[in-house]
């Protein structure tokens, strides 16, 4: 089955990043700014981008500085059982992220784009840690038709 | 076996978008400024990236307005052999580009760079085609410190 993988390198220290993936307050400045909900293990965040959808992750693991793993229990059909994962290590004066999406059933057209805009927002999130200011959604680059 | 996919949608017409992708003018302004060789099928295009490497791309496929493909023939040994597609639509006032990069052999750490770094290009193959102004290498969005 085909998954969604990114690498992003941040100037910034693990526990810095950890922080952006694993508080409310940090997702909100990189993903969405409509992020509500638990961000503990067992816990369950739901991301709002307006009129256009939302999704819902249960929070699966949490290894600080070092991996966070969510499930999708509610959104896109398609969306719904996949897994999203970001490892997280130290690496020189980065920290790197491979991110991985996985459990998607078809290669289909709106995974094409997930990638492309996952790819979008993780760079939102490198801007976030590195200099205070991602650009989350509704201020999100926007690559095409579906936004 | 893993595939990079993508979707970006460019609001100008195919015909344009096309051009980008098929003369080396075009690619020069999106990819790498030290793009050169013959964008004809069966012709190799030679896209040097400074001491960092290169990519040679033999033409494998054009139609006009609708599909572009490429087999990687030098570079990376992890490049080698794999395929890279751009079809292309329209979509309203959109052009929409699906882009896959196949044929790898394990999803390595290497590809999800590539997958993160095709994203960055695509859009700005996107900005050139809707602005005039795109952002090849080596002024290009850094995303780690491979660069």
């Amino acid at each position: 089955m085909p998954d969604i993988l990114h690498r992003v390198g941040i100037k910034s220290s693990p526990e810095a990043v950890y922080k952006a993936l694993t508080t409310i307050d940090g997702l909100s400045h990189w993903w969405t700014d409509e992020t509500r909900g638990d961000s503990k293990v067992d816990g369950v965040v739901h991301f709002q981008f307006g009129e256009r959808g939302f999704f819902d992750m249960k929070v699966l693991e949490l290894a600080p500085g070092k991996r966070v793993l969510w499930q999708v229990v509610d959104g896109p059909a398609e969306w719904i059982g996949t897994q999203v994962a970001f490892d997280i290590r130290q690496e020189g004066e980065y920290t790197i992220i491979l991110f991985k999406h996985e459990g998607w059933q078809e290669p289909i057209e709106f995974m094409h784009h997930c990638s492309t805009k996952w790819g979008v927002f993780l760079l939102s999130m490198k801007s976030l840690v590195e200099t205070g200011r991602g650009a989350p959604y509704p201020n999100d680059v926007k690559i095409d038709d579906w936004n």
